[in-house]
């Protein structure tokens, strides 16, 4: 029984992944570079997205997939960034899925203009178990850990923060208000991905800010640059 | 294609009622009160419990299972308060469910000493998607929205929060350094779950935690009552 469900699960990341690998080939025509960005609800993602994609520098061109379980609030608040953003609902099925998935990111495509973008960002369902599941095709995965939810969550949801390659710290603004612990979190964070690169920010102040926007730029640099 | 999918969901969903029934025929025979406590990743589900659950009034005897993807961290702080505590891990499939449904309760009830119970708190996976979707023989759900996760969430989380019989407003002791806007919130909540009774709380610093203990009693006098 146990072993059945291991199977039916490997074989649906199975498919996943080929549907991934497509969605990559298309974003390597078209010269993309592409975030896959996650976190739990409210941690701040549409805000930080608000703060660092208007008017990157170095004529890149950024984008946005806006994946919810339904409505369209977060694309609705990115359009006053005057850049291509596309709203992506999983609420198809009963309940909605918690999660974008490859081929769920494949169907959003052709709303996508492609050839006119550099930097694609998927903003994830605020989910901090099954997005970590499946690639969806990107060239880096991203999470967003708001200071507000605890020093514990990279031993609570190892799989999330173990898959990461940024973690970007949000609302240090609150950090003089609560009682989190900033070094016992790395250390935890440490422990499930050990020396993860992480970023201290506040979407709201802007603190940290511009080391995000040089990140995502290096990061398109590294990626656009001839093998 | 997505008709064969929202069948396969029905499917399961119907499956997981009748374990449901199940769970909840166990818990009349024990006269058990049982609440299905839920929230996105540290909304403070965990420091709610620690502060509630301690020397409750009138001889009512609480106990806690404690529901997460892998480790034991929540059930070792709840450890504390000297009163049942059994931890589930949805952690045997791939990556981890992001929820419990009525199969893994049930799976977890032999762990429990009913018997020896008034009042059962099941302390849900963080997640505001798919734990909306199963009931698990509870009397009644509960869910905590803290207010660093924004004004928003109840329009892009609808099912669980209109699924519930209480929400929680945690972490009122920031309101004061935070944009949050408080009326905003209950409007969209009345939007989704029209008067649905709310009660605003801080786990940290104890405010309106007296008025939670009371609706817990006044919740388990109701449902302990005589037809």
């Amino acid at each position: 029984m146990h072993r059945t469900k291991v199977r039916v699960v490997e074989d649906a990341l199975d498919a996943n992944n080929t549907i991934a690998r497509a969605n990559r080939a298309d974003f390597d025509r078209h010269e993309l570079t592409v975030v896959n960005l996650m976190s739990a609800p409210g941690a701040g993602k549409t805000t930080l997205l608000e703060r660092t994609l208007a008017d990157l520098p170095g004529g890149v061109r950024a984008g946005v997939l806006e994946g919810d379980v339904q409505g369209s609030l977060d694309a609705d608040r990115l359009a006053g960034l005057h850049i291509p953003v596309t709203q992506l609902n999983t609420d198809s099925g009963f309940g909605g899925e918690c999660h974008l998935d490859a081929n769920m990111v494949r169907s959003a495509l052709p709303a996508l203009p492609l050839d006119e973008l550099d930097l694609l960002v998927i903003e994830n369902v605020g989910n901090l178990v099954c997005p970590a599941e499946f690639r969806v095709g990107e060239d880096v995965r991203m999470m967003v850990s708001s200071v507000t939810e605890g020093e514990d969550k990279p031993l609570k949801y190892p799989l999330m923060f173990r898959q990461c390659e940024l973690v970007v710290i949000n609302k240090v603004d609150l950090l003089e208000h609560l009682d989190f612990d900033l070094e016992l979190f790395e250390h935890h964070l440490d422990a499930v991905n050990p020396g993860v690169p992480r970023m201290l920010v506040s979407a709201r102040t802007g603190e940290g800010i511009g080391g995000l926007r040089e990140w995502l730029l290096e990061l398109r640099a590294r990626t656009a640059a001839p093998a």
